[in-house]
């Protein structure tokens, strides 16, 4: 649900909280898959964002119901790319609107701020929700 | 300069920014005192937040041009109280329009999330900027 | 959920976050009584905040499940009051955990940007919500 | 100078918050060139964005002092497209550090909310500033 502190003067969502949004989309699989991100912080490995491309079709309202669509489609050396979709549900036909779409590229970082290749543990464990 | 993502659909800011300009008004005044903050958290001094108490006069908009007051109003045993003021600027007459105004309670916090003393070396800082 | 951008670097959430989620406590509450906020814009009324009261107890976490109480406190003649209590669930007790509550005043203003008298049949509703 | 509420818990700058600066560039592009944002929205004209390709390098960290660099880079039929660099300045050295760099699409729509080929005189302005 759109949040009212998230619309502009446009009267649209600010094309800003999308960026947010992708983030819970990917914190959410990773929950969801077992592996919560606060637990890769725990062990030390930061995933800050090095690459972001969103293309938006249409926007966003207030109190819109949204559902973020999560995908991983990449898994690098030291790097994991995921891609979201951000749809609007809609109550009068069967098909949801896609407001949004775009793929996010995380590195893998150490608590020293140097890239590091993905654990071997992580890798397995995206190697299995990946095919 | 107020920016466009701080617009909310009713074609003013939203009232949570100035949540936030009174933050960048504390700090700053902290930097321009010779104490910036994040020298407080290198020295491991944590000041969340405790109380909040704000009211706004007249809505701020797009491309306003604003000055954020900032005054230390009290010095407790473990806390410290700022007074903001948001003023907009106003090319056309000498005087400023008060946006809102408010007051925040800042508690003094260790590393271990517990309430601690003020050190006496920030309260000394403080009474000093106080009187 | 607390989202990851709601985090700052002190490791928990940001209290600017607290006041849009009294926000979104206060838009739920309008809509699950059947007045949803943007019926009421569509009708010419603007709600904007002019007080807002806040105290903290416990910092919120990244990842922290919340719940956001929220009653209708106050009705004006042009303003209406609403409290608000952010309370984390909490799995190994049934206690949850009170992190911040306050309260927000919102003004009844018109499109021109002036206060006026809550409408007759959204006092009688409040009212109604109210005793 | 970047903003308390800016940073994550990860202790730098939330990467969302580069999109909200660039914005902040082309809107002051804008205004420097004598065609402030709110005038195009008084004619009627809006600029959502449509596309945003943002890389980032090196992380931003509380109170860095920043500069975000902005070229106007494409006009398009119904669209302009901005260059944008946040750079950190940099006291000991004189070269500043590139943290992020992209490129923003926005596409001219009217309050409608339908593409619409850019007016005659906005284009005009523009090729003046780009060639």
């Amino acid at each position: 649900m759109v949040r009212y502190v998230e619309t502009d003067q446009m009267g649209y969502v600010h094309h800003s909280c999308y960026v947010a949004w992708f983030e819970m989309g990917r914190i959410a699989w990773l929950r969801e898959h077992g592996c919560p991100y606060s637990q890769l912080e725990a062990q030390g490995i930061l995933m800050p964002v090095v690459h972001l491309d969103l293309r938006y079709y249409v926007p966003g309202r207030f109190e819109d119901r949204l559902v973020i669509q999560t995908r991983l489609s990449e898994i690098g050396r030291a790097s994991i790319g995921f891609e979201n979709r951000v749809e609007r549900e809609n109550d009068a036909a069967e098909k949801r609107i896609l407001l949004a779409e775009g793929k996010v590229e995380l590195a893998c970082v150490g608590r020293d701020g140097k890239v590091k290749r993905l654990p071997n543990d992580l890798r397995a464990f995206l190697e299995k929700r990946y095919a």
